[in-house]
């Protein structure tokens, strides 16, 4: 591969975030209107050449990494944080192969939909093209620089990316093989482009140059997301934030088996990554169900979760020997992110309905054997995904069948729910005539 | 029709309008859970009941509006806006009738995709639903009031209304018809609410209710999109603001007929209606095509157009006897909504698209006999619409067969180009499972 046969080792190559993030724009800008226009063969081969390159390179891309890694430390950064800003020779070479495997997924760009003659008689039809330039900013992982790259070139899109302060000397060496790979494959190096500056005003001068960026798409915490809303005049596609439920109906206690399922399910929902933002958030739990959360608690328990419960689920568990805290009204509505979950009792699934339509926007889920029910819980519920008798984990690009995933959309303009390759992408009108003119 | 018999007259119902805005979100949410599940045939029925409403009411109505009419007249507003402010019988009842039409499109709520079963074998499958709550802000046009209103409850969604102050008095009055109809149809009346205080200050308000209302449609100037973007906290869909060009490639003036396309086009395109967003801002013509410019600027000069010509132009127009006023680089990339154009020579095609890629974003036309350069514009031109060998004016939600249209948006996110029924949905993710829960 051309990339990994490089001769100026990526390190020392222009750096382009040293550049005013406006002229960062214009290049990208430019680098759009070459990467729109791909045939997919070229964009398979350019995302090849680039995990070839993260092979090549590793040496390099990994010393980097050590030397963010190395200051994180001195700077005494809390352990979680330089775990997930480290790489080693395997994550690296996971890293590539996923840029494999989204060079594998389909290409959406330039689906037409059938061409539909108006009365006038011109011919109407839609073609799905890139949004253009997006602007990516997250947090210091350097696995996302690669991914979001690979997915925005896939999608022919050029993308500014603003990745945490921690990760600037690692993000610096990934950019300089991506563009390697991008020029020996005769591809503007513009399409991808970093903003080292950590400073918080370059981002805001991204987040303001709704002249030349068409979305800006935060990945991390509620305070990033909420400052993006209030200051960009680009697009925002907020995500990742939002509170899950499982509501747990009779129906699904009266069989043993699912009982053990509905366990299963709850354990997992806030078990398995309790960090994730489609982790179990609030147990709703019927009255009449209330016979079945002592083993789902003691359960939860012995996985470490703290359990904040109203009066009557309290009692409930009180009384078979399990002790956990009163919740007040702030555990519900609540994003946990962590190993404690809130439990309320409802009289009636009306009344979980009506406590979810107050609350959820991320991922709801009901375990009921009701058909008819389920199929109201459906309806009613207006949420990025509704789920019946599973995990709320599924909600995950990955898992839902997208391949992969630029982040989690929580809003309902333009994408909702994992986004992929897709919701990188937008439509334009095609007219065509013979001469027509409006009456 | 029910509606249409009530017996409180409708300028006595207590007006939603003089409530907090906030209050008002809220009662839009309640309202949007129930709208968000009725079945077409009762949206079809609330949207007849309005149009019955209206017809019954005419009387009130147009009193109403005549107070509004009196009321700018003394106020100094000048005459084109008075115009777009007055209702009269007939076009109450062409109202009225656009409501009837838009309660025959085709429903895309409920449209759900074939369930994939994935690895884990749960089953995914994506609805689509209402977006929830519109925020929508535009002129003093009574008739938008109504429209909006329709295509709103159509798509299942509440609507949170704030039109010009010259309108006070007439939307007030279509409101109580709307709420009369909705209530009588056992529907919630906060489906549409109308903001009546014309303080900028309550715009403002709904601007950053982002989390009751899900999306803000701004109808009117540059400045109001403007405000809109620099200040709301709800996602914004910006539209109708763009520069609109047409090529003229030297393959479409070889034949008299075409010539005599080409004048017909440029004519439509700058002199039907010079205010709409979708008229000729630029005339690109190639130098080899400027024997066909003389015919086609003594066509726009005769019709009022003033042209503004760069130097090569303006030579070839002299030549002919035709005085044109030297266009400066403001007169590119500008949006004249009035009968002014500008007219560009470029060398060639390539440079034609160089110049659209630069100021393009709404509507651009070539006019070509080379099939190949066709779907090379189609292709390079990112803009709303593309239109080949037809006027710009069809960029239009009627001329393109979505039947009505709510706004044009010139944005990326979400929609593209003229927004209708479909435009004003999402998705929600829907996974079914057996107790399946995340590896």
């Amino acid at each position: 591969m051309s990339a990994a046969q490089s001769t100026t080792p990526p390190h020392e190559t222009q750096p382009s975030g040293t550049q005013p993030v406006r002229l960062m724009g214009v290049q990208a800008r430019a680098a759009a209107r070459v990467l729109r226009s791909l045939p997919t063969a070229r964009k398979v081969s350019a995302l090849h050449a680039i995990a070839a390159g993260l092979r090549a390179n590793a040496a390099a891309i990994l010393a980097a990494n050590a030397q963010d890694v190395q200051a994180a430390i001195e700077a005494g950064l809390p352990e979680p944080m330089v775990a997930r800003l480290r790489l080693d020779a395997r994550m690296l070479d996971g890293i590539a192969a996923d840029v494999e495997a989204v060079s594998r997924l389909p290409d959406p760009v330039g689906e037409t939909t059938p061409a539909q003659t108006q009365p006038s008689g011109i011919r109407v039809s839609t073609r799905r093209v890139p949004l253009g330039v997006l602007g990516v900013i997250y947090e210091s992982r350097p696995n996302v620089t690669v991914d979001v790259a690979a997915l925005a070139l896939m999608s022919g899109n050029a993308v500014i990316l603003r990745g945490g302060k921690e990760t600037v000397r690692s993000n610096a060496a990934l950019e300089a093989v991506i563009h390697a790979a991008l020029r020996a494959q005769g591809l503007p190096a513009d399409g991808v482009q970093v903003i080292r500056d950590p400073a918080r005003e370059r981002m805001l001068e991204l987040l303001k140059l709704d002249d030349l960026v068409d979305a800006i798409i935060p990945r991390g915490g509620a305070g990033l997301h909420r400052y993006c809303v209030e200051n960009a005049t680009v697009p925002v596609i907020v995500g990742g934030i939002g509170v899950v439920h499982v509501y747990l109906d009779p129906s699904f206690t009266r069989d043993p088996e699912d009982r053990a399922r509905a366990l299963e399910i709850v354990r997992n929902a806030k078990v398995q990554k309790p960090s994730a933002c489609n982790a179990l958030d609030t147990l709703l739990i019927h009255e009449d169900a209330l016979d079945a959360l002592p083993d789902i608690a003691r359960d939860l328990q012995a996985h470490g979760v703290t359990l904040r419960t109203d009066p009557t689920a309290h009692a409930a568990l009180s009384a078979a020997g399990i002790t956990t805290d009163p919740a007040t009204d702030t555990d519900y509505g609540t994003e946990f992110l962590a190993l404690t979950a809130s439990v309320k009792t409802v009289p009636s699934f009306e009344d979980a309905l009506d406590f979810i339509a107050a609350r959820g926007n991320h991922t709801d889920v009901i375990l009921t054997r009701d058909e008819a029910q389920a199929g109201r819980f459906i309806e009613d519920v207006d949420s990025a995904a509704v789920v019946v008798n599973a995990s709320p984990r599924f909600n995950d690009g990955g898992q839902l069948g997208l391949g992969a995933e630029v982040a989690i959309s929580t809003q309902k303009l333009h994408a909702r729910g994992p986004m992929g390759l897709r919701e990188l992408t937008t439509t334009k009108w095609i007219v065509e005539g013979n001469g027509e003119v409006r009456m």
